[in-house]
């Protein structure tokens, strides 16, 4: 298929060069130029989607999205009848719908395929894209898919991806967020972190979470595989959403804070475990 | 040995019984008069310790342990050099080292042991213990441990083991809020929980706790495995350990005010899951 992807991110580049490697024909296009080994770059996103069967973009945020698709030198005057429109950025499930409805105006269709997983995920062909969609475009989509995850699961339609999507990252937030509160309250009391992560790893505590940030965590490596500023992001997305519908979020409305002194602190392109370094300043651990 | 069990709960009465399995000869007694199978029925405290090797205490909270150590009818008449003195209740570990010093002064030992797992772990044998105490006493105590659980895990000299737990139970009561706030904010936005749950289960988001408690929560079955009340206890112990050792704890501090709410809302004693229901009423979720 011809592809047009947009956004060569820590997620999206490794993404693309999976489309590349699976034979597709991509152009590709990013904010501050860069390649793609077998791939033409494109100098707009407009020059990326002319002709092409499918749009992917993996941005930033809503207004990264906004941007690409209508914004100058955007998609929208590229789209036409039978194109395919997919996000994998993490944004708003209510802008999701908007820029759905402005897209299905031009004939093309609009899908939300957040992702899961991890920069290595991303590299390996690995994730796992939580996809909202009419099932006819999805079927089209299917070995786009599979080359670059190792599955997807259908939650709904358009806009049902980045609803679940935003929910999942707000579990790993407070999952994390668990993780780091006792690891301080617990090295204050004196426990070693190394045996009370041991502890954790031989209960009902383990995790993906614990088993893929606890390694970085105790060894305070803090190089930025998802960084804080995005999951940051993110949780003001979970608040938006929250706060547009009436949902209250009482322990989620504490993380953001920890991630906002975070980022005035200096921390915004570290990993987000590096919030832990926040609650062990307001605890006088140094 | 001989063996003193004080304390016949949900956790207690099934490792009171798996000793007496093991061939121990067993004087057990609880505050409202319970037996167990094959042990001796005491009624005091004071009366099930006289003359035995070890005591193993497995009560609500610290004033139950300081009574039943230090109040009238309490074990403290009946130590004796030698004796070992465990405790598995979950209590602040301020106060296990307070209780140390004057049962030392006695001449007998404290060994801290919380355990984590589940009812249905204490009657399978399959508890994992949490330990601080010296390495004399373990020795002793290995095949009791042996005889209720999977394992024991030395943290630390007495008090640690009560460090260790109360860091677990900390995590864990983040993760389950992570669940309890993303499943209510995705039903808000349409996406059914059975599908949420999915994707956690099939993502770095599965757990022991998510494999535990999400069937449960999916079924609405609000059934004590581990009461409210008992976890909004521990929760106030971790807070109080905090403010003791000046670390700061932000969204604990708001879980802990959602179960307070709980708890007035008459939900005390169902299963600390049930704290969902509290979250969603709050949203407008009925």
């Amino acid at each position: 298929m011809k592809i047009a992807f947009l956004g060569l991110g820590i997620m999206g580049r490794p993404m693309a060069a999976n489309l590349v490697k699976a034979g597709h024909e991509v152009s590709v296009w990013n904010r501050t130029p860069k390649n793609v080994e077998g791939a033409r770059t494109a100098a707009t996103p407009a020059d990326a989607a002319k002709g092409v069967d499918v749009v992917w973009m993996c941005v930033a945020d809503t207004s990264a999205v906004e941007h690409v698709l209508f914004g100058p030198n955007g998609i929208e005057g590229s789209l036409r009848p039978g194109m395919i429109v997919v996000d994998s950025s993490t944004i708003a499930p209510s802008a999701t719908l908007k820029f759905t409805q402005r897209v299905r105006a031009k004939g093309a269709d609009f899908v939300d395929a957040p992702v899961t997983g991890s920069k290595i995920g991303a590299e390996a062909g690995q994730l796992l894209f939580i996809v909202g969609g009419s099932e006819k475009s999805l079927a089209t989509l299917d070995p786009l898919f599979a080359a670059m995850g190792k599955k997807y699961i259908r939650v709904g339609e358009t806009g049902a991806g980045e609803s679940a999507k935003i929910g999942m990252n707000l579990i790993i937030a407070l999952m994390f967020e668990g993780l780091a509160e006792g690891l301080t309250l617990t090295k204050k009391l004196g426990v070693p972190s190394e045996i009370l992560f041991d502890l954790v790893q031989n209960s009902m505590l383990r995790s993906g979470v614990s088993d893929y940030k606890g390694p970085f965590l105790l060894k305070r490596d803090f190089s930025p595989n998802f960084p804080l500023r995005l999951m940051h992001k993110d949780i003001r997305l979970m608040l938006e959403s929250a706060g547009e519908n009436g949902v209250k979020l009482p322990a989620l409305e504490k993380v953001e804070e920890i991630y906002r002194q975070s980022a005035e602190g200096g921390l915004r392109d570290e990993d987000y475990i590096a919030t832990i370094k926040t609650l062990e300043k307001l605890s006088g651990i140094s």
